[in-house]
């Protein structure tokens, strides 16, 4: 992450500052070059060239910067697996790999911070919550297009769903907005590797 | 990592104490633990029940451990691609990717750490450059494989070595050895997927 990705500050009632979301992405920008442990309300304050109070005016704390953050991340990913989505389980399963590339790619700073997350402190618990049981249910759609003979049988849906997610994680250890991939390509890239592989015809 | 994964000391001339490769074990999980800026020798010191001075008997520094933790995995992964394997290039590729399942899971610690490199020292860098060197091996190999006609040619190669290293790294995070997961299992999991993907033939 470098400060070219912050976004210039917005005008707001003629005089420069921040919105709440404003000041979300640079607090989410900070918590992942320092750690979140290592940043203080002051620090943000500094970063921002905005006071404390101004800070406390949309957050009441940096815990709840931290679940406005990651709620982010897990509403998108939440939103890319409707539980009435048309299709067979294979094709739902397409869906939400497709469109949890884009979520990665849309929020490539809420997605890095999502995913550091180790359980620390109660929002980070609750994030990991929520994040196992969108694992469960992309395991519980393998787990049905296995039943129903759209993909084969000889891997545990478990580990098929972690090692599919694990390659689609991975992507923020390299993905730059400014690349040549466009996130359609990747998401392709991804459903293709994932339900076809590599090899050819 | 808990204690239980840590070798019982072995016995050394008579009395308890750790040899070079025990020592050096330790050090790994103990960098793993609290990190490897936070570790000092005297906290490795402590944690081993001997002097500073008996660690120095094997290693000269901190950086000097962490140099021969690094090359344990790397020195693993490169093995993993020998430039004379038998067979055309999308065979290489399985060897390689399904060596590269069992280096990490009898290295476990070892490439966990590797992974967590960013840079920081001529160590850290030396390791990334040894780590990028393998990476770009493993490219051609795919691209290779694609001329040949032996993989599908719609995907970017470098693209294709990130995800499926993507995959194959993520298995630090939720390996266990004493899993229901076999190494052989995990292995023939990761080849399938990565080269004929998840859908039914």
């Amino acid at each position: 992450m470098t400060d070219q990705t912050l976004p210039a500050a917005p005008a707001r009632r003629g005089r420069p500052g921040y919105d709440r979301q404003g000041l979300l992405h640079v607090a989410v920008e900070t918590f992942i070059d320092r750690g979140y442990d290592a940043t203080s309300i002051a620090t943000l304050a500094a970063r921002l060239g905005l006071s404390k109070s101004a800070i406390y005016h949309h957050f009441s704390s940096k815990e709840q910067i931290l679940a406005a953050a990651l709620d982010e991340a897990l509403d998108a990913l939440e939103a890319a697996l409707p539980p009435t989505a048309p299709g067979g389980s294979s094709r739902r399963l397409e869906h939400v790999l497709r469109e949890a590339v884009h979520v990665l790619v849309a929020r490539l700073p809420y997605v890095t911070l999502l995913l550091r997350v180790r359980g620390n402190t109660d929002t980070e618990r609750a994030a990991l919550t929520r994040r196992r049981a969108f694992d469960r249910r992309v395991t519980a759609l393998i787990e049905a297009a296995q039943q129903s003979g759209e993909l084969r049988t000889d891997i545990d849906p478990r580990v098929a769903e972690r090692l599919i997610f694990g390659m689609i994680n991975s992507i923020v250890e390299w993905y730059r907005p400014d690349g040549r991939e466009s996130a359609d390509t990747l998401a392709d890239d991804v459903v293709g590797l994932a339900l076809t592989g590599l090899r050819a015809g």
